[in-house]
């Protein structure tokens, strides 16, 4: 091999060779074409790739009719992508052959890695090490393959791509599910949506979701990203890639799982629990603009919804859209009124005017939130009508057409005038389609024409709440997001709960007066104490100090101080009996109208997330709480609080007092802060509670524990 | 005509009048058949119907190419059913020609009764006139009518029925949205569902959904029925229909609009509104052992599952299923595992014994909560022996089978095992299954062979969810369903608390020890009263006493009682100064563990209902609190204590003390007693908040609120 020649294929970009190759290797292809390691070469021919294959088996010189390849070492060039279909271990050797002759980007479809157990995870240092060592990039392992439907390179082994006619379009799919990337090409053809490539990303180990999509960001007929996601890795790459989409317009959609595992810790909830891994991952999407649908339906049907509904500006909050429906049958459209209602997503009445325009433009209808044609609906030239002034009505972000039993048998009548209705015309609101009876031809036209349309009133509704809750995608914060290592409890240290106090002070959030009392019974107590007192233990090995007994409340005076102690350091010495008291600290008691609890987490995964919930029991039981990638704005922070039900009682519900939910918002902000730092790397905070106080009263943190990176 | 012709009439059976009649006139019929009243005669023609058929049309003697009628009276024999298609004020004059000349039941296709206001109910109360004075029985108004596929009578003007090729079956569907039956007959076909009948309903002005699907129970082919509810009317006949449903074992799907209704009301809430209209209705579902599911896709979807899974047993509680999965796809059974999770069914890992069972069958599965076959799976015998295994182990309810990618290739492979391995022997576990690719072809042979298959993993996980939620029917108390008028406030009278207390300490509630007390300057004051107390103004026309100033709390001797007295005289006068207070009320301070709510209603539609809640404001914020059609017996009293997450705070929650759920318990049971008392009809009441002690110590009024009627 020359080495011009490796140089010339190092020179290649990362997309084409991880995506859009024009020779590949199949290593350990089989000459039996139904074995998993056989098909690969039989979806390659049978799809019509045209670049350069080469087949490697050891043991044949011919595999399903083509010239096979012993080694990669023998081969003619240096293929741009390897496919190794070998099992777990010789795939290692595999890998390593494919870094030796220079093959810049490998797949590797066996299992057995991490996920396998101490034996996997020294499998997967492996390949890491060869990456590092080689400069090879690796898909996989327990990846499925990849397919890039534009070049017909059906690189995979998932027996869905035995599919005739590959479906083209501008739909890229990246999937943590090897087996997902086939449903979804068939639910999608079956939608009438095109695809550019579908990734099975498997374990991550190298090739993430993130840098594989943005790889394919410039590729100006990719129109959108579709990511079935079960875990969150590589966060970092992942952000990077949706704040790059979103300012070139590129709408992303993902269906994560792990819903259930947020429901499930409902029964084990404490103040930790609030923040599970699922409720982490889904604050992450929304931070990064990503709208996350819970519908499989609607995960294959929002891209061209989303297109139409514009993220938030940066500084501009998520807001649900002002919706009509418009419609030729009132019980489909009520299906749609409901479910977008159980989502928090009104819709509207149009104005007297509107209803006046309406008229004006033919079309009757009588007074009410939905504007249903009946029969009329099904004229041409009175949908058309409608659409037209609901379009322009200045009360509409959004526009449903409903269609009825038209839609099956005259989907001219119905569906065309929807279609000439436009959907790039910026002074039009947003359109979309809800088609109730059985009508694949009318869902086909409607895709075809780019009308983001919906089989069912749940998937319409689901994916309308999602784009809504999309926030405008967050930069990155000045801290990196931190390896696991950096969360790692053997390397963090506690502070006692005044070091705390300090810590948090240097970011803006006050505390109730606090002082540490020495508790040797020589020690004269300090006078002028703020009674009544609360007295508690002060140690930072003692962080859930009523556990121990180690609070007092309502003290009085100086004896009643004296006993506390005493009571604290007995109480202390019964529970953990190796911890020596050496102070208790004492605050004037604080009575607010109610209470909040802010929390902060460096989350290994995606970084600092800062957290308000309404203090107490019924937070847990509830698990009402907001969360966010930090450092947070005070609009952020306003926005917080008011997604958080229990905070309500503080906001003059019912005619109760109002509290200082300015102040609270102030105290989120400065928590958040904690996240940009330059000394010091606060890996956990929480202030529960933070006592409310009237408005204009402020808030109070009278709890606090911070954990800090040693 | 002659007189024995009519009593001839008279004698069929209301189901085969309504449903199945041998001859029909359709009044109004228009010679056009694009026109809503000429589509009826062109559906029927088209459809095949064998009855015969009388177009009623004043102005001319043929009708789309048949000999017509100018009048009703005219016609050689009685129809067994008129089709009343004229506009709405003729149609009520062609009802009452109908009724003269002794047609049995008549459909009214014409909108524009109560649901238009003052005039349209001066019209809906003409035809209960009708009804009344004749005895004929009508479907509607604002009716579609009514399609019995059997016969190919296709009597409706819905559009939908220009469908070639009904499909027959056993599935019976009542519908209040007329258009619904015709996107319902098109979807259901294209999933291989068959139909019997299917029926707009219209208005209920006299046939009900109850009523009507009662009809029909005794038919042998009718496997199962769909409800499409916009609304709960005649909810006493729709549970007389569940009740024999059920007794029969054909199962009853609803999809219910409204969920968004509940969901709004969060913003309002007061202790009223946590028992909305949707909220009700939910409960009378459930407690009539009917499913109510979310989705579209699992309402079409349901009945065979529903009918695999059995309902509960009298006086056994509803339980969610302990699921297997078995799959050829990791991430495609992961969807339905999630889904599952969300909505409380938690899908269990096979025992030790069945792992093993497993392996001895030749299934090589590798340990975890999902049985994943993998490839191996589309192997028939590899599938067969799984299904085998999991469906007699001990475990397990319920079986799901998820299908990937072979599904649309060869569904033999992996359907034909599913459809093998038996759906009707009672030794082996319910089973149901997935289909993760666009396999219309797989679900279309699953279907045919009677098994429940889903098209996506919301709607399997729904119909499950909703088929476990299910509880046993509940037969009727022994007090009839109220009409309107006995809810309504102007003919009820509110007591005040002391005889609040009375009346419910007749049905078994405790309260904490009250006394009136006479304000009276020269009354003297009771002796030996329980200090610290509790001071309440008493009078039946103040049930918001707080807000009125009128509780003093915490009053420790007679000086501060005349005081605390005084004061709220004062505070009546000044914002009601016409009630003259006579009385106070005095009770000890009573100090709980916590407080719970408990509320019982007379609602219009379904009856005596009871509430159960834990009190204060979360309760409210959260709409926590569980419902049940009154009475109820310990055990489904303790069933929704355990509903209200709440109360979790009185059971032991993280170490707490333990509430004494148990007479709790005893106390809503006694509360839904109200709904039996022979002696006073109680409308309304509420204790709130009941105080509850620590195990074993009991519950306590301290407040309460009773409405009887006059």
């Amino acid at each position: 091999m020359e080495p011009t020649h490796r140089a010339a294929v190092r020179d290649i970009s990362l997309a084409r060779c991880v995506l859009a190759p024009e020779s590949v290797a199949l290593i350990g292809a089989s000459d039996d074409p139904s074995k998993t390691a056989g098909r690969p070469l039989r979806y390659i021919r049978q799809a019509g790739y045209e670049g350069r294959v080469y087949p490697i088996n050891p043991n044949r010189d011919v595999v399903q009719g083509e010239r096979a390849w012993q080694r990669v070492a023998d081969l003619p060039e240096i293929p741009e992508h390897a496919f190794i279909l070998t099992p777990t271990e010789a795939s290692i050797d595999a890998l390593e052959a494919c870094a030796a002759f220079g093959i810049p980007v490998a797949t590797v479809l066996a299992a057995g890695f991490s996920e396998t157990g101490p034996e996997g995870e020294a499998r997967e240092q492996r390949v890491r090490d060869i990456v590092a060592r080689t400069g090879i990039r690796v898909l996989g392992p327990s990846g499925l393959g990849m397919v890039n439907v534009r070049t017909r390179l059906a690189l995979t082994a998932n027996a869905a791509f035995a599919e005739p006619d590959l479906p083209v379009g501008g739909v890229f799919v990246a999937s943590h599910s090897g087996s997902m990337i086939g449903g979804l090409l068939s639910r999608g053809k079956a939608k009438g949506i095109g695809f550019a490539g579908l990734v099975s990303v498997g374990n991550e180990v190298d090739l993430s979701v993130g840098e594989i999509c943005a790889a394919t960001l410039d590729d100006a007929a990719i129109t959108g990203y579709m990511l079935f996601l079960e875990t969150l890795r590589h966060a970092d790459k992942l952000r990077a890639f949706a704040l790059a989409a979103a300012e070139r317009g590129k709408p992303v959609v993902a269906y994560k799982l792990g819903r259930s595992a947020a429901a499930a810790e409902l029964a084990v909830s404490h103040t930790g629990a609030l923040a599970g891994e699922d409720d982490v991952a889904d604050t992450f999407l929304k931070d990064c603009g990503i709208a996350r649908v819970d519908t499989l339906e609607a995960f294959l049907e929002s891209l061209p919804l989303l297109r139409q509904m514009p993220l938030p500006r940066p500084s501009e909050a998520a807001r649900a859209p002002r919706v009509a429906v418009v419609t030729t049958t009132g019980g489909g459209a009520a299906m749609v009124v409901d479910q977008l209602g159980v989502r928090g997503v009104n819709v509207v009445q149009p104005r007297e005017d509107t209803f006046a325009r309406l008229a004006k433009a033919g079309v009757q209808v009588s007074s009410g939130r939905i504007v249903d044609l009946t029969l009329a609906g099904t004229r041409y030239d009175v949908m058309s009508a409608a659409l037209r002034v609901l379009r322009t009505a200045p009360e509409f972000d959004l526009v449903i057409a409903v269609a009825g039993s038209s839609a099956r048998f005259a989907p001219e009548l119905v569906v065309r005038p929807i279609i000439d209705s436009g959907m790039n015309d910026p002074q039009l609101h947003a359109l979309a389609a809800f088609v109730v009876p059985e009508a694949p031809e009318a869902l086909l036209r409607l895709t075809e024409a780019g009308v983001p349309c919906f089989r069912t009133p749940e998937a319409c509704a689901d994916a309308i709440a999602a784009a809504a809750s999309r926030r405008a995608p967050k930069p990155f914060a000045t801290r990196p997001v931190p390896g696991k290592s950096h969360t790692d409890y053997a390397e963090t240290v506690l502070l006692d709960e005044l070091a705390a106090y300090e810590q948090l002070a240097q970011v803006g959030v006050r505390h109730a007066p606090a002082t540490a009392v020495p508790v040797r019974e020589d020690a004269p107590l300090p006078e002028g104490l703020p009674y009544p007192l609360a007295v508690k233990v002060l140690s930072e090995r003692l962080p859930h100090k009523t556990d121990v007994g180690g609070v007092e409340l309502g003290v009085v005076d100086a004896a009643q101080l004296q006993a506390a102690t005493a009571r604290i350091i007995g109480n202390v010495k019964q529970h953990e009996p190796d911890i020596a008291v050496e102070h208790v600290l004492v605050q004037p008691m604080t009575k607010g109208l109610g209470e909040a609890l802010i929390g902060y987490r460096l989350d290994p995964q995606v970084g600092p997330v800062v957290m308000v919930a309404a203090g107490g029991i019924y937070t847990e039981l509830y698990r009402d709480r907001a969360l966010r990638l930090a450092p947070v704005d005070v609009d952020e922070a306003r926005a917080m609080i008011a997604e958080v039900k229990g905070l309500r009682a503080l906001d003059g519900y019912r005619g109760r007092a109002r509290g200082d939910l300015d102040a609270l918002a102030e105290a989120v902000v400065s928590m958040s802060r904690l996240a940009i730092l330059a000394d010091v790397c606060v890996v956990e905070a929480e202030v529960n509670p933070v006592m409310v106080m009237r408005e204009g009263e402020g808030v109070l943190a009278v709890d606090a524990l911070v954990r800090i990176k040693k």
